[in-house]
Protein backbone atom coordinates (compact mmCIF):
# COMPACT_ATOMS: atom_id res chain seq x y z
CA UNK A 1 0.00 0.00 0.00
CA UNK A 2 2.74 2.61 0.97
CA UNK A 3 4.39 1.67 -2.62
CA UNK A 4 0.77 4.22 -4.09
CA UNK A 5 1.97 7.16 -1.77
CA UNK A 6 3.98 9.66 -2.69
CA UNK A 7 6.92 10.18 -0.34
CA UNK A 8 7.85 13.59 1.36
CA UNK A 9 11.13 14.62 -0.18
CA UNK A 10 13.75 14.52 2.98
CA UNK A 11 16.27 17.23 3.17
CA UNK A 12 20.13 15.48 2.57
CA UNK A 13 22.79 14.91 5.13
CA UNK A 14 24.59 18.27 4.24
CA UNK A 15 20.94 20.24 4.50
CA UNK A 16 20.56 18.48 7.81
CA UNK A 17 23.52 19.62 9.16
CA UNK A 18 23.49 22.75 8.69
CA UNK A 19 20.24 23.48 9.70
CA UNK A 20 20.23 25.45 12.84
CA UNK A 21 17.54 25.13 14.94
CA UNK A 22 15.99 21.71 13.56
CA UNK A 23 14.25 20.22 16.58
CA UNK A 24 11.81 16.88 16.57
CA UNK A 25 10.01 18.92 19.61
CA UNK A 26 11.02 15.58 21.95
CA UNK A 27 12.39 18.59 24.06
CA UNK A 28 8.60 19.79 24.59
CA UNK A 29 7.64 19.41 28.38
CA UNK A 30 6.17 16.77 28.74
CA UNK A 31 1.72 17.27 29.01
CA UNK A 32 1.58 18.82 26.05
CA UNK A 33 0.49 17.38 22.89
CA UNK A 34 3.45 16.87 20.65
CA UNK A 35 4.05 17.70 17.47
CA UNK A 36 6.75 17.74 15.00
CA UNK A 37 7.60 21.02 15.44
CA UNK A 38 11.25 23.21 13.58
CA UNK A 39 12.12 26.19 16.09
CA UNK A 40 13.87 29.13 15.08
CA UNK A 41 14.15 31.63 11.81
CA UNK A 42 17.28 29.46 9.53
CA UNK A 43 15.44 25.90 10.34
CA UNK A 44 11.85 27.18 9.35
CA UNK A 45 13.39 29.13 6.08
CA UNK A 46 15.53 25.36 5.50
CA UNK A 47 11.71 23.68 6.00
CA UNK A 48 10.35 25.90 3.60
CA UNK A 49 12.62 25.05 0.92
CA UNK A 50 13.18 21.89 1.35
CA UNK A 51 9.86 21.08 0.32
CA UNK A 52 8.79 18.89 3.32
CA UNK A 53 5.34 18.87 4.42
CA UNK A 54 4.41 21.76 6.78
CA UNK A 55 1.19 21.80 8.61
CA UNK A 56 1.11 25.50 9.98
CA UNK A 57 3.96 28.50 10.70
CA UNK A 58 3.59 30.26 13.80
CA UNK A 59 4.44 33.47 13.91
CA UNK A 60 5.05 35.48 17.39
CA UNK A 61 2.53 38.61 17.42
CA UNK A 62 4.53 41.91 17.43
CA UNK A 63 7.75 40.23 15.82
CA UNK A 64 8.25 40.98 12.72
CA UNK A 65 12.23 41.48 11.67
CA UNK A 66 14.71 39.98 10.09
CA UNK A 67 13.92 36.90 7.34
CA UNK A 68 10.24 36.88 9.03
CA UNK A 69 8.47 38.66 6.21
CA UNK A 70 10.16 36.22 3.88
CA UNK A 71 8.71 32.97 5.79
CA UNK A 72 5.75 34.28 5.92
CA UNK A 73 5.58 35.27 2.30
CA UNK A 74 6.93 31.72 1.65
CA UNK A 75 4.31 29.97 3.66
CA UNK A 76 1.31 32.10 1.90
CA UNK A 77 3.25 31.33 -1.56
CA UNK A 78 3.06 27.44 -0.53
CA UNK A 79 -0.86 27.54 0.67
CA UNK A 80 0.31 27.13 4.11
CA UNK A 81 -1.29 28.53 7.28
CA UNK A 82 0.54 31.23 8.75
CA UNK A 83 -1.11 32.19 12.55
CA UNK A 84 0.24 34.22 15.03
CA UNK A 85 0.61 33.28 18.75
CA UNK A 86 1.75 34.95 21.97
CA UNK A 87 5.58 34.94 22.19
CA UNK A 88 4.89 32.86 26.02
CA UNK A 89 2.53 30.22 24.29
CA UNK A 90 5.83 29.61 21.44
CA UNK A 91 8.06 29.49 24.90
CA UNK A 92 5.98 26.75 26.06
CA UNK A 93 6.35 24.93 22.64
CA UNK A 94 9.71 24.54 22.23
CA UNK A 95 11.19 24.88 26.01
CA UNK A 96 14.05 26.09 26.51
CA UNK A 97 14.86 27.14 22.93
CA UNK A 98 15.39 30.40 21.37
CA UNK A 99 12.53 30.25 18.59
CA UNK A 100 13.64 33.46 17.58
CA UNK A 101 10.06 34.07 16.88
CA UNK A 102 8.67 31.36 14.55
CA UNK A 103 7.80 27.82 14.89
CA UNK A 104 6.87 25.43 12.09
CA UNK A 105 4.99 22.59 12.71
CA UNK A 106 5.35 19.71 10.62
CA UNK A 107 3.28 16.40 9.30
CA UNK A 108 3.75 12.92 10.74
CA UNK A 109 2.64 11.41 7.34
CA UNK A 110 3.24 12.11 4.08
CA UNK A 111 -0.13 13.34 1.81
CA UNK A 112 -1.11 11.26 -1.04
CA UNK A 113 -2.81 12.66 -4.33
CA UNK A 114 -6.52 11.65 -5.62
CA UNK A 115 -4.97 9.42 -8.04
CA UNK A 116 -3.93 6.91 -5.37
CA UNK A 117 -7.47 6.49 -4.07
CA UNK A 118 -8.53 5.97 -7.26
CA UNK A 119 -5.72 3.71 -7.28
CA UNK A 120 -6.52 2.02 -4.15
CA UNK A 121 -10.62 1.54 -5.06
CA UNK A 122 -9.57 -0.16 -8.80
CA UNK A 123 -12.52 -1.88 -10.09
CA UNK A 124 -14.23 -1.43 -7.20
CA UNK A 125 -16.95 1.43 -6.50
CA UNK A 126 -14.81 4.05 -5.29
CA UNK A 127 -15.79 4.83 -1.26
CA UNK A 128 -13.96 7.85 0.09
CA UNK A 129 -14.38 9.42 2.69
CA UNK A 130 -14.21 13.72 3.03
CA UNK A 131 -13.35 15.38 6.20
CA UNK A 132 -14.90 19.04 6.11
CA UNK A 133 -12.95 21.13 8.98
CA UNK A 134 -11.88 18.35 11.88
CA UNK A 135 -10.22 20.31 14.02
CA UNK A 136 -9.79 17.39 17.08
CA UNK A 137 -6.63 15.72 15.79
CA UNK A 138 -8.37 12.71 18.19
CA UNK A 139 -11.61 12.76 15.91
CA UNK A 140 -9.72 13.08 12.79
CA UNK A 141 -7.18 10.01 14.03
CA UNK A 142 -10.11 7.73 14.55
CA UNK A 143 -11.85 8.89 11.43
CA UNK A 144 -9.08 7.45 9.51
CA UNK A 145 -8.76 4.54 11.78
CA UNK A 146 -12.42 3.77 10.96
CA UNK A 147 -12.34 4.73 7.39
CA UNK A 148 -9.36 2.24 6.87
CA UNK A 149 -10.88 -0.60 8.95
CA UNK A 150 -14.29 -0.06 6.99
CA UNK A 151 -12.87 -0.43 3.74
CA UNK A 152 -12.63 2.94 2.36
CA UNK A 153 -10.16 4.16 -0.27
CA UNK A 154 -9.04 7.24 1.08
CA UNK A 155 -9.91 10.31 2.84
CA UNK A 156 -9.99 13.65 1.52
CA UNK A 157 -9.06 16.82 3.80
CA UNK A 158 -9.02 20.46 3.31
CA UNK A 159 -5.65 22.45 2.85
CA UNK A 160 -7.06 25.11 5.19
CA UNK A 161 -9.10 24.72 8.07
CA UNK A 162 -8.78 21.77 9.52
CA UNK A 163 -5.81 19.56 11.60
CA UNK A 164 -3.56 17.91 9.05
CA UNK A 165 -1.53 14.18 9.56
CA UNK A 166 0.14 15.86 12.61
CA UNK A 167 1.83 13.46 15.33
CA UNK A 168 -1.70 12.87 17.48
CA UNK A 169 -3.40 12.07 14.52
CA UNK A 170 -1.02 9.57 12.93
CA UNK A 171 -1.08 7.65 16.70
CA UNK A 172 -5.01 7.92 17.15
CA UNK A 173 -5.05 6.11 13.61
CA UNK A 174 -3.42 3.18 15.20
CA UNK A 175 -1.24 3.02 12.26
CA UNK A 176 -4.07 3.83 9.47
CA UNK A 177 -2.45 6.77 7.69
CA UNK A 178 0.12 4.27 6.66
CA UNK A 179 -2.39 2.65 4.50
CA UNK A 180 -4.80 5.26 3.61
CA UNK A 181 -4.49 7.44 0.98
CA UNK A 182 -4.87 11.14 2.83
CA UNK A 183 -5.33 13.85 0.26
CA UNK A 184 -5.13 17.17 1.07
CA UNK A 185 -6.84 19.65 -1.51
CA UNK A 186 -7.27 23.70 -1.76
CA UNK A 187 -10.90 23.18 -2.10
CA UNK A 188 -13.14 20.70 -0.99
CA UNK A 189 -16.57 21.75 -2.67
CA UNK A 190 -14.47 22.05 -6.10
CA UNK A 191 -12.90 18.53 -5.24
CA UNK A 192 -16.95 17.25 -4.45
CA UNK A 193 -17.84 19.00 -7.80
CA UNK A 194 -15.04 16.61 -9.46
CA UNK A 195 -16.35 13.66 -7.65
CA UNK A 196 -19.55 14.25 -8.98
CA UNK A 197 -18.62 15.09 -12.60
CA UNK A 198 -16.91 11.80 -12.40
CA UNK A 199 -20.40 9.52 -10.94
CA UNK A 200 -19.64 9.45 -7.32
CA UNK A 201 -22.76 10.44 -5.49
CA UNK A 202 -22.06 12.49 -2.42
CA UNK A 203 -23.64 11.53 0.98
CA UNK A 204 -23.70 14.07 4.32
CA UNK A 205 -24.59 13.90 7.57
CA UNK A 206 -26.82 15.99 9.39
CA UNK A 207 -29.83 16.45 11.72
CA UNK A 208 -32.31 16.77 8.78
CA UNK A 209 -32.16 14.11 6.39
CA UNK A 210 -32.91 10.30 5.83
CA UNK A 211 -32.61 7.32 8.02
CA UNK A 212 -28.99 6.77 7.39
CA UNK A 213 -30.20 2.93 6.98
CA UNK A 214 -32.65 3.56 4.54
CA UNK A 215 -30.20 5.11 2.15
CA UNK A 216 -28.99 3.02 -0.80
CA UNK A 217 -24.74 3.22 -0.78
CA UNK A 218 -23.99 0.62 -3.18
CA UNK A 219 -22.74 2.99 -6.12
CA UNK A 220 -19.50 5.21 -5.72
CA UNK A 221 -19.78 6.84 -2.45
CA UNK A 222 -18.44 10.09 -1.28
CA UNK A 223 -19.07 10.69 2.51
CA UNK A 224 -18.57 14.09 3.78
CA UNK A 225 -18.17 14.08 7.69
CA UNK A 226 -18.74 17.66 8.74
CA UNK A 227 -16.85 19.61 11.78
CA UNK A 228 -17.36 18.91 15.21
CA UNK A 229 -19.03 22.15 15.93
CA UNK A 230 -20.55 23.36 13.51
CA UNK A 231 -21.24 20.45 10.71
CA UNK A 232 -20.73 20.58 7.37
CA UNK A 233 -20.68 23.71 5.72
CA UNK A 234 -23.41 25.47 3.76
CA UNK A 235 -21.84 24.98 0.56
CA UNK A 236 -20.86 21.23 0.81
CA UNK A 237 -24.25 20.41 2.24
CA UNK A 238 -25.81 22.17 -1.14
CA UNK A 239 -23.99 19.95 -2.72
CA UNK A 240 -24.84 16.80 -1.50
CA UNK A 241 -27.25 14.06 -3.12
CA UNK A 242 -28.07 12.55 0.01
CA UNK A 243 -28.45 13.46 3.68
CA UNK A 244 -28.16 10.84 6.53
CA UNK A 245 -29.28 11.34 9.43
CA UNK A 246 -28.79 8.95 13.08
CA UNK A 247 -31.82 9.17 15.11
CA UNK A 248 -31.37 11.02 18.63
CA UNK A 249 -33.47 9.26 21.33
CA UNK A 250 -32.26 11.14 24.51
CA UNK A 251 -31.30 14.56 25.48
CA UNK A 252 -28.44 15.60 24.04
CA UNK A 253 -28.56 16.68 20.12
CA UNK A 254 -25.26 15.13 18.23
CA UNK A 255 -23.11 12.64 18.46
CA UNK A 256 -19.04 12.89 18.42
CA UNK A 257 -17.74 13.59 14.77
CA UNK A 258 -15.96 10.02 14.90
CA UNK A 259 -18.44 8.31 16.20
CA UNK A 260 -20.93 9.51 13.52
CA UNK A 261 -19.01 9.01 10.84
CA UNK A 262 -18.16 5.51 12.27
CA UNK A 263 -21.79 4.51 11.99
CA UNK A 264 -22.47 5.76 8.52
CA UNK A 265 -19.69 4.12 7.68
CA UNK A 266 -20.09 0.67 8.85
CA UNK A 267 -23.64 1.10 7.07
CA UNK A 268 -21.71 1.11 3.70
CA UNK A 269 -19.50 -1.29 4.40
CA UNK A 270 -22.53 -3.52 5.53
CA UNK A 271 -23.87 -2.46 2.33
CA UNK A 272 -21.33 -3.35 -0.27
CA UNK A 273 -20.35 -6.60 1.36
CA UNK A 274 -23.99 -7.13 1.00
CA UNK A 275 -24.26 -8.58 4.73
CA UNK A 276 -28.30 -8.79 5.28
CA UNK A 277 -29.33 -6.53 8.70
CA UNK A 278 -31.73 -8.73 10.62
CA UNK B 1 -34.05 13.16 34.60
CA UNK B 2 -31.86 14.78 37.64
CA UNK B 3 -34.02 13.49 40.22
CA UNK B 4 -33.49 9.63 39.37
CA UNK B 5 -29.99 10.80 40.48
CA UNK B 6 -28.59 10.47 43.60
CA UNK B 7 -27.27 13.87 44.53
CA UNK B 8 -23.40 13.53 46.07
CA UNK B 9 -23.23 15.52 49.22
CA UNK B 10 -21.65 18.97 49.22
CA UNK B 11 -19.68 19.78 52.57
CA UNK B 12 -21.49 22.00 55.08
CA UNK B 13 -20.36 26.29 54.95
CA UNK B 14 -18.73 25.39 58.09
CA UNK B 15 -16.95 22.95 56.94
CA UNK B 16 -15.75 24.12 54.01
CA UNK B 17 -13.91 26.98 55.36
CA UNK B 18 -12.43 24.93 57.91
CA UNK B 19 -10.36 23.08 55.08
CA UNK B 20 -7.30 23.83 54.36
CA UNK B 21 -6.02 23.33 50.83
CA UNK B 22 -9.43 23.04 48.91
CA UNK B 23 -8.67 23.51 45.81
CA UNK B 24 -11.31 22.64 42.81
CA UNK B 25 -8.10 22.72 40.56
CA UNK B 26 -8.30 26.27 38.83
CA UNK B 27 -5.11 27.33 39.56
CA UNK B 28 -3.58 24.70 37.68
CA UNK B 29 -1.29 25.39 34.54
CA UNK B 30 -2.43 25.43 31.26
CA UNK B 31 -2.34 22.68 29.00
CA UNK B 32 -2.94 20.19 31.29
CA UNK B 33 -5.75 18.23 31.54
CA UNK B 34 -7.79 19.70 34.47
CA UNK B 35 -9.28 17.78 36.86
CA UNK B 36 -11.53 18.49 40.01
CA UNK B 37 -8.70 17.88 42.82
CA UNK B 38 -8.27 18.56 46.46
CA UNK B 39 -4.91 19.43 47.50
CA UNK B 40 -2.98 18.61 51.30
CA UNK B 41 -3.79 16.30 54.07
CA UNK B 42 -6.70 18.30 56.30
CA UNK B 43 -8.33 18.62 52.53
CA UNK B 44 -8.26 15.28 51.57
CA UNK B 45 -8.56 14.04 54.98
CA UNK B 46 -12.14 16.24 55.61
CA UNK B 47 -13.04 15.15 51.92
CA UNK B 48 -13.09 11.36 52.87
CA UNK B 49 -14.98 12.13 56.24
CA UNK B 50 -18.02 14.34 54.20
CA UNK B 51 -18.76 11.19 51.96
CA UNK B 52 -17.74 13.20 48.51
CA UNK B 53 -17.50 11.09 45.37
CA UNK B 54 -13.54 10.38 45.20
CA UNK B 55 -12.24 8.82 41.77
CA UNK B 56 -8.79 8.26 43.33
CA UNK B 57 -5.44 9.70 46.26
CA UNK B 58 -2.24 10.36 44.64
CA UNK B 59 -0.02 9.77 47.82
CA UNK B 60 3.80 11.51 46.78
CA UNK B 61 5.96 8.12 47.07
CA UNK B 62 8.45 8.13 49.88
CA UNK B 63 6.32 10.69 52.04
CA UNK B 64 4.33 8.24 54.25
CA UNK B 65 4.64 10.52 57.53
CA UNK B 66 1.90 12.14 59.49
CA UNK B 67 -1.82 11.27 58.56
CA UNK B 68 -0.86 9.83 55.34
CA UNK B 69 -1.24 6.41 56.67
CA UNK B 70 -4.75 7.11 58.23
CA UNK B 71 -5.85 8.88 54.28
CA UNK B 72 -4.60 5.65 52.70
CA UNK B 73 -6.54 3.73 55.31
CA UNK B 74 -9.73 5.92 55.16
CA UNK B 75 -9.67 5.47 50.82
CA UNK B 76 -8.73 1.85 50.98
CA UNK B 77 -12.12 1.17 53.65
CA UNK B 78 -14.17 3.71 51.05
CA UNK B 79 -13.02 1.09 47.96
CA UNK B 80 -10.85 4.39 46.66
CA UNK B 81 -8.22 3.81 44.49
CA UNK B 82 -4.84 4.97 46.35
CA UNK B 83 -1.88 5.66 43.83
CA UNK B 84 1.82 6.63 44.25
CA UNK B 85 3.57 9.13 41.94
CA UNK B 86 6.66 11.27 41.90
CA UNK B 87 6.43 14.32 44.48
CA UNK B 88 7.15 15.81 41.18
CA UNK B 89 4.34 15.01 39.43
CA UNK B 90 2.34 15.84 42.46
CA UNK B 91 3.88 19.33 41.77
CA UNK B 92 2.97 19.48 38.47
CA UNK B 93 -0.71 18.88 39.33
CA UNK B 94 -1.81 21.65 41.80
CA UNK B 95 0.63 24.72 40.41
CA UNK B 96 3.02 26.37 43.35
CA UNK B 97 0.69 24.86 46.48
CA UNK B 98 2.02 22.57 49.01
CA UNK B 99 0.36 19.37 48.58
CA UNK B 100 1.96 18.20 52.01
CA UNK B 101 2.48 14.56 49.76
CA UNK B 102 -1.27 13.73 49.09
CA UNK B 103 -3.83 14.95 46.41
CA UNK B 104 -7.25 13.68 45.98
CA UNK B 105 -9.19 13.45 42.85
CA UNK B 106 -13.09 14.04 42.57
CA UNK B 107 -15.90 13.37 40.97
CA UNK B 108 -17.52 15.91 38.36
CA UNK B 109 -20.89 14.50 38.23
CA UNK B 110 -22.80 12.03 40.99
CA UNK B 111 -23.14 8.20 40.40
CA UNK B 112 -26.23 6.91 40.00
CA UNK B 113 -27.77 3.31 41.31
CA UNK B 114 -28.79 0.07 39.58
CA UNK B 115 -31.99 0.80 40.29
CA UNK B 116 -31.92 4.30 38.55
CA UNK B 117 -31.17 2.46 35.19
CA UNK B 118 -33.92 0.08 35.81
CA UNK B 119 -36.64 3.32 36.79
CA UNK B 120 -35.25 4.80 33.89
CA UNK B 121 -35.73 1.64 31.00
CA UNK B 122 -39.55 1.94 32.70
CA UNK B 123 -41.66 -0.59 30.50
CA UNK B 124 -39.03 -0.69 27.75
CA UNK B 125 -36.83 -3.89 27.71
CA UNK B 126 -33.40 -3.17 29.61
CA UNK B 127 -30.80 -1.10 27.01
CA UNK B 128 -27.79 -1.02 29.42
CA UNK B 129 -24.15 -0.46 28.10
CA UNK B 130 -20.93 -2.00 30.81
CA UNK B 131 -17.85 -0.22 30.08
CA UNK B 132 -15.19 -2.52 31.12
CA UNK B 133 -11.94 -0.40 32.34
CA UNK B 134 -11.87 2.37 30.00
CA UNK B 135 -8.70 4.20 30.78
CA UNK B 136 -9.32 7.23 28.07
CA UNK B 137 -11.30 10.01 29.54
CA UNK B 138 -12.48 11.02 25.79
CA UNK B 139 -13.71 7.16 24.80
CA UNK B 140 -16.03 6.77 28.40
CA UNK B 141 -17.15 10.78 27.56
CA UNK B 142 -17.88 9.71 23.75
CA UNK B 143 -19.49 6.20 25.04
CA UNK B 144 -21.90 8.19 27.80
CA UNK B 145 -22.70 10.68 25.06
CA UNK B 146 -23.55 8.08 21.99
CA UNK B 147 -25.27 5.70 25.04
CA UNK B 148 -27.68 8.15 25.71
CA UNK B 149 -28.66 9.57 22.07
CA UNK B 150 -29.11 5.56 21.50
CA UNK B 151 -31.36 5.63 24.04
CA UNK B 152 -29.76 3.33 26.68
CA UNK B 153 -31.03 3.62 30.28
CA UNK B 154 -27.62 3.39 32.20
CA UNK B 155 -23.86 2.80 32.44
CA UNK B 156 -22.32 0.57 34.67
CA UNK B 157 -18.11 1.72 35.12
CA UNK B 158 -16.23 -0.76 37.50
CA UNK B 159 -15.26 1.06 40.65
CA UNK B 160 -11.59 0.38 40.22
CA UNK B 161 -9.91 0.01 37.34
CA UNK B 162 -11.17 2.16 34.27
CA UNK B 163 -11.19 6.09 34.43
CA UNK B 164 -14.50 7.59 36.36
CA UNK B 165 -16.80 10.52 36.03
CA UNK B 166 -13.90 13.08 36.07
CA UNK B 167 -13.94 16.81 34.36
CA UNK B 168 -13.24 15.32 30.83
CA UNK B 169 -15.36 12.59 30.79
CA UNK B 170 -17.99 15.18 31.69
CA UNK B 171 -17.29 17.72 29.12
CA UNK B 172 -16.80 15.04 26.10
CA UNK B 173 -20.24 13.27 27.03
CA UNK B 174 -21.42 17.00 25.70
CA UNK B 175 -23.89 16.92 29.01
CA UNK B 176 -25.12 13.45 28.68
CA UNK B 177 -23.79 12.63 31.99
CA UNK B 178 -26.47 14.69 33.60
CA UNK B 179 -29.27 13.06 31.80
CA UNK B 180 -28.28 9.09 32.02
CA UNK B 181 -27.64 7.29 35.31
CA UNK B 182 -23.58 6.30 35.48
CA UNK B 183 -23.65 3.26 38.39
CA UNK B 184 -20.08 1.90 39.46
CA UNK B 185 -19.99 -1.79 41.08
CA UNK B 186 -17.33 -3.44 42.97
CA UNK B 187 -17.49 -6.08 40.45
CA UNK B 188 -18.79 -6.31 36.95
CA UNK B 189 -19.08 -10.19 36.68
CA UNK B 190 -20.94 -10.45 39.78
CA UNK B 191 -23.53 -7.18 37.97
CA UNK B 192 -23.40 -9.17 34.84
CA UNK B 193 -24.72 -12.17 36.62
CA UNK B 194 -27.41 -10.18 38.54
CA UNK B 195 -28.47 -9.36 35.43
CA UNK B 196 -28.47 -12.31 33.53
CA UNK B 197 -30.61 -13.63 36.48
CA UNK B 198 -33.58 -10.79 36.03
CA UNK B 199 -33.49 -12.11 32.30
CA UNK B 200 -30.87 -9.74 30.13
CA UNK B 201 -29.07 -10.75 27.47
CA UNK B 202 -25.24 -10.45 27.52
CA UNK B 203 -23.54 -9.08 24.68
CA UNK B 204 -19.62 -8.75 24.19
CA UNK B 205 -18.07 -6.89 21.25
CA UNK B 206 -14.62 -9.00 20.00
CA UNK B 207 -12.91 -9.84 17.68
CA UNK B 208 -13.98 -13.48 16.87
CA UNK B 209 -17.43 -13.31 17.20
CA UNK B 210 -21.07 -12.99 14.87
CA UNK B 211 -21.21 -10.11 12.31
CA UNK B 212 -23.10 -7.34 14.39
CA UNK B 213 -25.93 -6.55 12.50
CA UNK B 214 -26.75 -10.76 12.59
CA UNK B 215 -27.77 -10.55 15.99
CA UNK B 216 -30.69 -9.98 17.70
CA UNK B 217 -31.38 -7.30 20.21
CA UNK B 218 -34.41 -6.79 20.67
CA UNK B 219 -34.85 -7.96 24.01
CA UNK B 220 -33.15 -6.59 27.74
CA UNK B 221 -29.79 -6.13 26.72
CA UNK B 222 -26.29 -5.26 28.14
CA UNK B 223 -23.60 -4.44 25.90
CA UNK B 224 -20.17 -5.33 27.23
CA UNK B 225 -17.81 -2.76 25.69
CA UNK B 226 -14.06 -3.88 26.40
CA UNK B 227 -11.03 -1.44 27.20
CA UNK B 228 -8.97 0.16 24.59
CA UNK B 229 -5.99 -2.09 24.70
CA UNK B 230 -7.03 -5.34 26.14
CA UNK B 231 -10.53 -5.67 25.00
CA UNK B 232 -13.14 -7.53 27.35
CA UNK B 233 -11.79 -9.49 30.42
CA UNK B 234 -11.83 -13.02 29.75
CA UNK B 235 -14.09 -13.82 32.91
CA UNK B 236 -16.65 -10.73 31.45
CA UNK B 237 -16.16 -12.53 27.83
CA UNK B 238 -17.04 -15.68 29.23
CA UNK B 239 -20.17 -15.00 30.53
CA UNK B 240 -21.23 -13.46 27.07
CA UNK B 241 -24.60 -14.78 25.90
CA UNK B 242 -23.13 -13.26 22.53
CA UNK B 243 -20.07 -12.01 21.35
CA UNK B 244 -20.40 -9.36 18.13
CA UNK B 245 -17.68 -8.46 15.61
CA UNK B 246 -17.32 -6.12 13.35
CA UNK B 247 -15.71 -7.39 10.03
CA UNK B 248 -11.97 -5.54 9.11
CA UNK B 249 -11.49 -5.02 5.36
CA UNK B 250 -8.27 -3.26 6.17
CA UNK B 251 -4.85 -3.60 7.72
CA UNK B 252 -5.73 -1.80 11.22
CA UNK B 253 -7.12 -4.56 13.53
CA UNK B 254 -9.35 -2.97 15.85
CA UNK B 255 -11.41 0.04 15.94
CA UNK B 256 -11.20 3.08 18.42
CA UNK B 257 -13.75 1.48 21.57
CA UNK B 258 -15.98 4.51 21.49
CA UNK B 259 -16.10 4.21 17.66
CA UNK B 260 -17.33 0.19 18.12
CA UNK B 261 -19.33 1.10 20.51
CA UNK B 262 -21.04 3.58 18.85
CA UNK B 263 -21.64 1.45 15.59
CA UNK B 264 -23.08 -1.85 17.88
CA UNK B 265 -25.40 0.36 19.75
CA UNK B 266 -27.04 2.40 16.80
CA UNK B 267 -27.57 -1.30 15.42
CA UNK B 268 -29.24 -2.12 19.25
CA UNK B 269 -30.81 1.17 18.63
CA UNK B 270 -32.17 0.31 15.00
CA UNK B 271 -33.54 -2.93 16.18
CA UNK B 272 -35.57 -1.73 18.85
CA UNK B 273 -36.83 1.28 16.77
CA UNK B 274 -38.10 -1.34 14.10
CA UNK B 275 -36.13 0.42 11.72
CA UNK B 276 -35.93 -1.83 8.48
CA UNK B 277 -32.73 -2.00 7.14
CA UNK B 278 -31.91 -1.86 3.20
Amino acid sequence: MMKEKKNRPSPSRREQSSQEGWNSGRTQPSGMQREDIVIGRNGVLELLKSGRAVESILLASGDHQGSIPRIAAMAKEAGIPVKEASPAKLDSMCGRQNHQGVIAITGAAAYAELEDIYKKAGDSPLFVIIADDITDPHNLGAIIRTAEAAGAHGIIIPKRGGVGLTVTVAKTSAGAVEHLPVVRVPNLAATVEQLKKQGVWVYGTDMEGQCWCEIDYTGPVALVVGSEGKGMSRLLTEKCDFIASLPMYGEVGSLNASVAAGIVMYEIARQRANIRAR
